[in-house]
């Protein structure tokens, strides 16, 4: 039944892909380049629709051998999630200083953490938040946005940025732009990881600046 | 085969939806409620694995009177996408006037259609270009990213934004912020249309100003 499921699902307008990709295959396995291989089908398929045998078939790794790496999907999922160190709000520089100088912090190392692991914030941003790994790493996502929005908040209060955009909405676009980064950047790509978060941070800081005229 | 398949696809990880979702079972149904369906469940379980079943469910409607309203799932794709109006570069505010006014107008037009269809603007953002209907779509999107980093580029020769930033890296960004509208906003929510558009274009604009200092 899975086997009809699965190929039932290819037929479906994708390619089939058969045997293991080769580029994987020689590859020595560890449970972080199964967690790599993870994200691939996860972000390929989606998290629900995809089973541990896509992972296998990605890795090369029979199912077996996989299992001996990892416990199962939301393992992997978990994995994954971890390594967008979404923890940001507890280092010092974002708990200490004025409100600009915490908001540049946190808004530097979230643009930072969207180049290093583009991938897997692709993965976060399309989770549904069915299981608890989902629900954690969602609940984690809000308590930065609410957190940023706080720091708008008091960099308004301080005079440090412009009054006449709603907190909320300021950190809403700011870390819109942020997140972004994960759709298009391309590790190795046209651009390189400092330059794209040095324009971003000059276009959101002179963008928020406390209006002159 | 395909009974199997959608059952299985069920147990893997989402709740099971019996029956008609009650909140449509009493809507007229035309092809436009009917392409609102299939959005909802597009975004929902990705475009290759949703099947007109799931569209049909969706609606409250058979499969074969929703074959009365549509040709097939790339018929309801193709609707659903061109509800993104993203000719907004044949428009002739688009056309005429300087780099900067040009400019101003399309990130306007792409931050008003990200506000007005953010679910298939989300839709547009998760396809991968297996089908006709695909590949345009994703054409469609790369001519204004192209369109949009030209017009950086005038504006930067004409003095009107900021030098110190590559022009495709601007349009990617600015992009980037308009584009992530989709991802949280909501219709009726917490932020009224005209505001969302408003703060988005006072940051973007103040953010790529010439620099003074």
């Amino acid at each position: 039944m899975r086997k009809l499921s699965r190929s039932t699902r290819h037929q479906r307008g994708k390619p089939k892909r058969a045997g293991r990709p080769a580029k994987h295959r020689r590859q020595p396995h560890d449970v972080e380049t199964v967690t790599d291989a993870a994200v691939r089908v996860f972000n390929r398929y989606g998290y629900e629709a995809s089973s541990m045998e896509d992972v296998a078939r990605e890795t090369g790794l029979t199912k077996s051998s996989l299992y001996y790496h990892v416990s199962g999907k939301e393992e992997l999922l978990t994995r994954a999630l971890a390594r967008a160190p979404i923890a940001v709000m507890d280092e010092p520089e974002a708990r200490n200083g004025t409100p600009l100088d915490r908001l540049r912090h946190v808004i530097s190392r979230l643009a930072s953490i969207a180049l290093q692991h583009p991938r897997e914030l692709e993965l976060l941003q399309r989770i549904k938040g069915n299981t608890k790994a989902e629900r954690q790493s969602l609940d984690r996502r809000r308590y930065i946005y609410r957190a940023v929005e706080g720091l708008m908040r008091d960099a308004i209060s301080a005079g440090q940025i412009r009054s006449d955009i709603d907190a909320a909405l300021l950190a809403r676009l700011v870390l819109g732009m942020s997140d972004s980064i994960s759709q298009w950047y391309r590790p190795n790509g046209e651009f390189a990881p400092r330059d794209v978060s040095g324009a971003m941070l000059e276009i959101v800081f002179a963008g928020i600046e406390p209006k002159t005229h």
